[in-house]
């Protein structure tokens, strides 16, 4: 159960998104739509520098991804190759009493709607037997709406990733080890939308999917597999690496990511899936977690935390599903591969020839593929090694844009209390983002409004950082007043033109006080070095 | 009809396209689906280099305008008010012996699938009347499919902007005149989807709605309303201008936008609409055309183009609709009007009264408003003037992100002839996109991929700048087939780290080369300039 107190702070920080135009309901003139949310103009500032930093680190600063930005609509196929036309769903029952649909796991929670002192578990309607209900978005692409038009709005960016594998791969002059990232929109029809942004129908992922070497080809190239010597972030990556530590290293990479935005280590918390919990193609799941506010507490007074990111080793699933169902080869020729495997010894080569059967075998078997014809595919694949073929592996480090945000506006939030001479106390908030995600990295302010000598600098001021940052320009009020506004916004720094920048002091012309949003502290700069002291701080 | 040589051209640009990953067919290994669009690895930075600057041109350069970020799908609701539910359609005619559906208007040009020799119009099958046919993509959000759970894929970005109009005023410190605007998909079930990524059915659009006071509030506060005085650019904003200025000033902005990034006008056309093409509610719309290959040459040979965006003057139909559709009130309180409204004149005020009422007597008669209600409320409506009221309008430049990446991959594809040492020629092709928009801003290359400290060098310029902008290391192959790739992909500029660099000659000591991508001009430049360099020409 959460704490309750840590409801009021939910409260307030739902209150302070509505108030400084954060986070509004989607619709709100019209009663909402439950589910959707949409992000005001400080909002949309943070959430545009989350995924700008997303995507810089991880294509622009890296030789080894490439970005992708597909659809949202893809042809239907895809989603019967990927399973989740299938098995993308949750049971749910049917009411013919009262025409009710409730989730079969929580008819013992949920009241009926017409006799609410009962549970729906309890009163007396007619029930159907629990039956599968997808959370897929389905519409109808193109003028008839028959079967052949259905088409879905994706539950995940991923799967276009593995749809243009082989595009990206021809046209990029990349190789495998290598990744293709993409951030956008998914939409589930979640039952129950709940815990504000945190769980919504309408959401945007960044999702990497970094393809591998299976470890049989590592092995045949570099002789062996390097295994993980100790925990932590494993270093430079190397030729030697399978799965495994390709898979650590992610898990810190992306630790290293959310470090990087203000989100400490002490914030985070890591749930290691149990093989009961893993998808039977999955070898390992990190899900990296963020004490939230609603984040239950166990008995123990501890606080695991709920879900950022999760860090799957997917195996050649993905690939394989799409080659199964395309009828496309998603295998790649290795030329590595191909001169290392002839020097092989024959145990050797027959040692990995069995290992690399036996995963192609499991795979093809349990995703129903008729067992004569398992062995028979699975022996074609296992023959292609000799041949410098293989279908990479995957890992995928795939967080939720939605939920960051959340958690960024949870960690920013702090009440302070200050104290006037006449002993007079007020209780504002500060939201102590992180300089790279705040959404106005500087406040630019005259003194005074009316001196025009000091209206005209800070607008110079402002001319000069605004082709490179988000700043915001404040003359209205008390200089007390505007920092206080620029705190409540987040903005880490504010910029004071005063009359010793305009050389009252001959010493301190050009120079500007910069404050502190943090601690309040003030300092001196020349406005020549403005721009790069704010830039090495806010990018 | 398109000139045929233009038809080839497109050809050989669809082919660059999925050669260089700039654009693929969406579910390409599944046939595709018809009318969607990814963008590879090259495309996907185009865009975001695109979306980047329009945001930072309308938002973070200017105090007016302030950002959102909306949900696609919204409250069906804002598509009642909005219209779309009603009129957002095609007629169309279904045959009962084919099933075929056909847009009415197409039926002269379409085959008939059972009879191919005769069109749709001749053929023996018997026909409905043309029905509409709702161009908005349909889903139902909640478990249970019934009518109260329909919803919307947004046919636009706008009405979120109208819908939220409240709720970013009061949180952003904003006064009319002022803009609110938005980046994102929208999605239209176009029956048949052309010219490439041109009209497809999922696309992204930039849209800005600025609002503004009415022609009368703007004369009671100024005494007059300023008149255009020729044409052209009419400079910064004043407080006496009425909608025309506006408008006008808008469109001489987005005209500005598109030179900026390389759309010369001469490449633009413009599109006055006529009474007769405008909404009923609409003041004046001007569309910006570019003269796309598949754009149709007139009978004088001259090609008016299709177009990029459209800046229309939409009165305030959007927020008095949603006024009536929600209840909600959308009007605002103008300290500035009360006050200057009591000091008019008694012949002005009714002067000002009887327009303003007439116009919105206007507006809720052509809404469906019975004639003595819409005379009771356009009545309450002008009695508002006296106490500060007013619905804002709106101008509205509305540009579609797809569209604008596909002209400016038509405008830079330029083939280029070189001819060899021996006489032997070799078209290539050479993307002069902008610098600004160019996908790839640098190359990077030692001169030698064989020399470690060529290679080191380069490494170290490669991390001097990626974290600015996005640039490409590469050191496969003779210098001129790599500055050859860095042309295809549009790269402006390639800087090259050759043994002068390493200060062979001493006075060039952490020099490199710069080679421009347009002339093939070299020139040297310190790597302690570079950043700057770049960054000058390239943001």
């Amino acid at each position: 159960m959460a704490d309750p107190k840590e409801n009021v702070l939910m409260e307030k920080i739902v209150s302070l998104c509505k108030r400084r135009g954060f986070v509004f309901q989607s619709s709100e003139i019209y009663g909402g739509i439950n589910g959707f949310w949409d992000y005001g103009p400080l909002g949309a500032e943070l959430k545009r520098n989350v995924k700008e930093l997303w995507w810089n680190t991880m294509t622009r600063m890296r030789e080894d991804v490439a970005g992708l930005e597909a659809t949202i609509i893809m042809s239907p196929k895809i989603w019967e190759a990927s399973g989740h036309v299938a098995t993308f769903s949750d049971p749910m029952i049917d009411c013919k009493t009262c025409k009710g649909r409730f989730r079969a796991d929580q008819i013992n929670d949920i009241s009926c709607p017409q006799k609410p002192s009962k549970m729906v578990s309890e009163c007396a309607g007619e029930k159907t037997a629990p039956r599968p209900f997808n959370l897929m978005l389905q519409t109808y692409v193109g003028p008839i709406q028959s079967e052949e038009n259905i088409a879905y709005l994706r539950p995940e960016t991923a799967q276009a990733i593995f749809a243009q594998f082989k595009n990206v791969l021809e046209t990029s002059r990349q190789k495998v080890p290598f990744g293709i990232a993409q951030v956008g929109k998914a939409f589930r029809n979640e039952v129950t939308p709940r815990n504000f942004t945190f769980r919504s129908r309408e959401f945007e992922q960044m999702e990497l999917e970094f393809f591998i070497k299976p470890d049989e080809v590592v092995e045949a190239i570099s002789g062996s597999v390097a295994t993980p010597a100790a925990a932590g972030h494993p270093g430079e990556p190397q030729p030697n690496w399978g799965w495994q530590l390709w898979h650590q290293y992610w898990v810190e990479e992306r630790v290293r990511f959310y470090e990087g935005i203000g989100l400490d280590r002490s914030t985070l918390g890591f749930h290691i899936q149990t093989p009961e919990e893993l998808a039977h193609y999955a070898r390992a799941t990190t899900d990296i977690l963020f004490k939230f506010p609603f984040s239950k507490v166990d008995e123990q007074g501890n606080v695991k935390g709920d879900e950022l990111e999760g860090i799957a080793a997917r195996s050649d699933f993905d690939l394989s599903q799409h080659e199964r169902f395309s009828g496309k080869t998603m295998g790649i020729f290795d030329e590595e591969l191909r001169t290392a495997w002839g020097k092989l010894p024959k145990e050797k080569q027959d040692d990995l020839w069995r290992r690399y059967y036996q995963a192609r075998k499991n795979y093809l078997e349990k995703s129903g593929v008729k067992p004569e014809d398992a062995e028979k595919d699975a022996t074609e694949d296992a023959n292609g090694l000799a041949k410098g073929q293989y279908i990479p592996h995957v890992i995928e480090p795939s967080a939720g844009v939605d939920r960051l945000i959340l958690a960024l506006i949870a960690n920013a939030f702090t009440e302070v209390t200050d104290t006037d001479d006449k002993g007079k106390s007020e209780t504002r908030v500060v939201m102590k983002f992180h300089p790279r995600v705040a959404p106005v990295k500087a406040g630019v302010m005259p003194l005074l409004k009316n001196k025009p000598e000091l209206v005209k600098k800070a607008l110079a001021v402002r001319d000069l950082l605004r082709p490179w940052m988000n700043v915001y320009y404040d003359d209205a009020g008390s200089i007390g007043r505007r920092y206080a506004r620029q705190d409540e916004a987040g903005t880490p720094y504010c910029v004071t033109v005063d009359f010793e920048t305009l050389g009252e002091k001959p010493e301190l012309l050009d120079t500007v006080t910069i404050r502190h949003r943090d601690d309040g502290k003030q300092e001196r700069l020349a406005i020549g070095e403005l721009r790069d002291w704010l830039l090495a701080r806010g990018r």
